[in-house]
């Protein structure tokens, strides 16, 4: 007998019809001889109605209220989810984030798990019940309902398994698992049958669209083996593991591509010591996540410094830029909205030299012009225009086979 | 400087708009220099919304989770307040039952409150909040989520009221107060300006529409002032107040009428001691609640007994009648599910003789039959044919001179 942790999205819960389908799948499992905890998200669309009642008010709403106000989504849906369960003749016991004291920070909307009170969540299984608990939701220390940011719901999902130390967290999604890139971009995209957790926070920006980022760190930090399939099929889908030893023998796991980069270059920065932290403390004080950074070989004592910012940081990042570029007596600014970021990944890269060259040659083969290079121990991601992205992911993901016609497992 | 607790309905908060409406007037209220707590309910149209998503399911969901599913819906209510006040530019904070503390009893459905902490309510208050808490839920001694019945709101508003000593609990709803009777039966109803709690709690089925009855008791053990009035106008409407000298100049407050009875007489009875109670113990151990009861004149050593219920559990009693019959060999039992109860209100009565006589002589003028009579000491309840009602209310409404054009205060 084992503890299955499974989580269920809001297209899985999308309508009565598709919750009696989670509920039987519920009982088959626990049928098994499982102990079973199911977290739920909102039901599909009802998440975005909350949002659109909230905008008909203000742009600008309270963290804190907008979080009492979205939290709902997922009460409904464990209530439902347990109704139909008792309704097929099951035992099922609802919880909310702070009935299991799932602690959080109190950054609202994007808060931080801190910790777990797995007692009752024990008790109730103790008790032949299956277990649903609300996800995305938790509350801070002083009893403020907090939600942890879209996506959470995997989060809570994995924190739960970790806790309770779970054998399995299955994150059932309305696609059959991680794939070698995004399908919609390059057809020949594989399904991955085993990643491992680093790959995946480095494929974030494939794996966000299935799995919020946080829950592979938690999945990561915890040992939890977290099983990525179809809430439609009962065929396995992709596992997000530890690495193991066979996994390097693939260069290239897959190929991510974030189509919402943007660029700033400050010209004719004095090349002096100091100089990158006054550029860039102000806007890590602004919240402003830097992604890519790079520096040209100063030339006359002056230097460019380029860096790539999310494109919904862009206008606070160009503005706190140009006081920088006044403060610092630079020369200028430079803006490009139209960048894309295209990157390889794979644990393989640490054992296999060349992977670098192979992609710089493919790219230019095709003849893509690389912008910015960014490497670490297991990613290499190149900044190209965004026209080019779509582009670049098709030359590299044929470059290092990863197609359904080239197995690479 | 005082403090006010408002109750607003869910034709209140029914949209955006309204919602905007009622802000407005909390920070009217506020800026009077009044500390201000306002209950709100779910926004019209939710709460069945939700139980009509249950309904899909089973017609039996455990009561438990109903309660998880049907509290959001004031839970969505108090965000979006908070968000608008927020948005007009005052200060506004939301909470839940559990976190103020508002402990019930563990009757899902139908809790009943034990207790309020007023803790977090009065420091929100002293940081100059408008402080906004959800109608109709609290929280059990093991923190599940408890509802009050339909129209819990209203207790919530008038226990918070009494917890936080206020001095007046505004009640805010889509009529502008308390009719001497069903302004939809009888044209000429006038509102009531003042009226006694016991005289309110008498005529509970005309205010159970505007006025929970468990909010009335409340207001009546703690002294609550509750004054019932438009959301939608500004005038005054009706207070339900401790019983003033002057109000037992006034005979008959209100005439009430409970068109959902039906009546029930188990035929030929032994009529020996001990017999009422082995007829009423099995309906009371049913849950079914007996209103009024009458016991014939015993014949050769038989009687009828006849009593009336709620005709929603009409079909429970008369099993558990059939029953009673076949154990005490009576002779059979006779249904009449088309009666309806008219009532006459008022603490004048224990004053003033001759309100029964009067009543009686005016129902017969009109040649409506009365089929039972029950009495108390500010009450005067009689059973009749449900096609007859609507002439009965009519009738006792122009003998008593309760009219607009009667004057009666």
């Amino acid at each position: 007998m084992s503890l299955v942790v499974q989580k269920y999205g809001g297209t899985s819960v999308g309508d009565i019809e598709r919750i009696r389908a989670v509920a039987e799948r519920c009982l088959a499992t626990q049928k098994k001889g499982h102990d079973l905890v199911v977290v739920v998200s909102a039901m599909a669309g009802e998440t975005n109605r909350l949002l659109g009642l909230a905008g008909q008010i203000t742009d600008t709403p309270e963290p804190r209220e907008m979080d009492v106000l979205v939290s709902t989504g997922e009460q409904v849906s464990i209530s439902l989810l347990a109704i139909t369960i008792q309704a097929l003749g099951g035992k099922a016991r609802s919880f909310l984030g702070d009935q299991i004291g799932m602690r959080t920070d109190n950054l609202y909307g994007k808060a931080r798990i801190l910790s777990v009170d797995d007692n009752k969540v024990r008790t109730a299984l103790e008790d032949g019940e299956v277990v649903i608990v609300a996800g995305f939701q938790g509350v801070d220390a002083e009893g403020n309902i907090t939600t942890l940011g879209r996506g959470g719901s995997d989060t809570t999902a994995v924190a739960l398994a970790a806790a309770l130390k779970a054998d399995v967290c299955e994150i059932y999604t309305d696609v059959d698992g991680i794939y070698t890139t995004d399908p919609s971009v390059c057809a020949d995209a594989k399904k991955i049958e085993r990643i491992a957790y680093e790959e995946m926070l480095e494929l974030a920006s494939l794996g966000a669209k299935i799995l919020q980022v946080r829950s592979v760190e938690f999945g990561m930090n915890y040992g939890v083996p977290i099983h990525v399939r179809s809430s439609f099929e009962e065929r396995e889908g992709s596992w997000v593991i530890p690495e193991e030893v066979s996994m390097e023998q693939v260069r290239v796991r897959g190929v991510a591509c974030d189509l919402k980069a943007a660029k700033i270059t400050i010209r004719g920065v004095p090349d002096i010591p100091g100089v990158a932290a006054k550029i860039f403390r102000p806007l890590a004080g602004a919240g402003i996540n830097v992604d890519v950074i790079i520096q040209n070989v100063s030339e006359g004592g002056v230097t460019d410094v380029t860096f790539t910012v999310s494109r919904e940081d862009m206008e606070l990042a160009q503005r706190i830029s140009q006081e920088i570029v006044e403060t610092m007596a630079a020369e200028g600014t430079i803006v490009d909205e139209q960048v894309a970021k295209v990157s390889l990944v794979g644990v393989g890269m640490r054992s296999h030299a060349g992977v670098a060259a192979q992609a710089f040659d493919a790219l230019a083969e095709a003849s893509i012009n690389i912008q910015m290079i960014s490497t670490s121990e297991i990613k290499i991601s190149c900044v190209v225009a965004e026209d080019d992205a779509s582009k670049a992911v098709q030359v590299l993901h044929t470059a290092f086979e990863l197609g359904s016609s080239n197995p690479t497992t």
